[in-house]
């Protein structure tokens, strides 16, 4: 696990890789339905980058501080890409559309704004949402809008190692000691009801066609690997009810709000200044 | 300010860059002089780290969020370096020292304890301290000690990005409207009494010769460049006198109990457990 604490976070180069700006400066314009889609896919790593970066020092290893630090700031990374890109359409800035959203206006899924609660579980959290969100990826790429097409290549490969990261921990604690069983275990008790609302084929993708990926047609790839990866870590899969209530509209989340509240009070106290 | 957003957190190679895992692997031994210095520098990076930490997620924009995420990223993995070196003296690792030394023991400087107050007031922090940090580190890659050398070298390319980072962020809130300078300058305001500790010959440094930077031969040029970047920035130099007892102990500071209390609970109730 030593890959991630070995990295300098300030000093490579940016490679060929789009940017955010770039998006602005070619003129790129979301039409509204896609605006919407990639709102969803950006509410998605802006929440769980949220989360994340609570274990900024709080983690049980300094190298794992490193480790979940970094993959909140790919996850932010993602967000800025999706949301630059949904407010062409509407001609909002990704910091409008994060700070200056309401509640309702979210279109995260709950699995995501699920509280960190112990390293287990935030561990369990991780597996079932990089599983997801690679499986997403890998055939966003083909999606017939270049822009959605060009953002998802680029999140890939950091997915890729997110759940690289996720999996190793997984049966680090799965098979460990009998206490680091039974508390991860508890984590996947805790999220798995939440796990169906990544597969719902909501309207604001259903609408789309090819330039989306069907939330449908992900269940059976990601949740055989979850499964398998249960398997092997020496877990059971938990036998509970989705949540009621998945739709991303976050009608029945408790914590999108205490999310929201830490995350733009320094905005809105300070519209529009460098606060 | 695009450079710190673009690039990616997980998926760059480590080059040629030692790694903590190195320096145990190589049988690398401190002697105990040489790793109490070893553990105050590193200190002061492990408690600055812990508290840029918190802006993750709540910066005043999504760019911000991240190259403060990256800066505390960056802060992490050179306290790792330098406690990985010291443990070597006591047989200690990384993980010991930061998770299981009490309050007392830390040697970390009263600066990088303060609260983040605003941003205005991190930015404060932040050239201050990274300044300082620019200095030492590019005096300490002539130590006589090669492994203190090294990591210098490492840490220096990194220091340089968050210099900048600071100057970029004084220069824009400094120039930008009457109510951010307002606060900038009560950043420095804030800060100021608690520079002085940084150049004081404390004991663990006076000690080494050579193999250390002295304290005190870094005032001027330190301070003659923030005195630059104020001016530039259309700020005045504080007339306030340094914060009392400053030697390094915290035996004065009312914050260092608050940030340990948050960064070591999870080791300490699990200890030896990978929660």
């Amino acid at each position: 696990m030593s890959f991630a604490a070995t990295e300098s976070a300030t000093t490579q180069s940016a490679g060929d890789a789009i940017t955010p700006e770039d998006l602005t400066a070619q003129g790129v314009k979301a039409d509204e339905a896609v605006a919407r889609y990639a709102m969803m896919l950006g509410d998605d790593s802006l929440m769980l980058a949220q989360r994340l970066g609570h274990w900024i020092s709080r983690a049980p290893e300094l190298e794992e501080d490193i480790a979940l630090g970094n993959i909140a700031l790919d996850l932010l990374g993602h967000a800025r890409f999706f949301l630059t890109y949904a407010g062409t359409a509407w001609g909002k800035t990704e910091d409008d559309l994060a700070y200056f959203r309401d509640e309702e206006e979210f279109r995260s899924c709950r699995l995501v704004e699920q509280e960190n609660g112990d390293f287990g579980r935030t561990i369990a959290r991780q597996l079932v949402f990089s599983y997801y969100q690679y499986e997403l990826y890998r055939r966003l790429v083909n999606s017939t809008d270049r822009t959605l097409a060009a953002i998802a290549a680029k999140a890939l490969k950091e997915v890729e190692y997110h759940q690289d990261h996720a999996t190793q921990w997984t049966l680090r604690l799965g098979l460990g000691t009998e206490e680091s069983n039974r508390r991860l275990q508890e984590g996947f008790d805790v999220v798995w009801p939440y796990i169906d609302e990544l597969f719902l084929d909501v309207e604001q993708v259903a609408e789309l066609g090819n330039r989306a990926v069907l939330p449908s047609s992900l269940r059976e790839d990601t949740m055989a690997r979850v499964t398998k990866a249960l398997e092997e870590a020496h877990l059971t899969v938990p036998d509970v009810k989705p949540a009621f209530g998945s739709d991303r509209t976050g009608r029945f989340s408790e914590q999108r709000g205490y999310i929201l509240a830490e995350m733009q009070v320094l905005a809105r106290q300070h519209p529009g200044a460098t606060w």
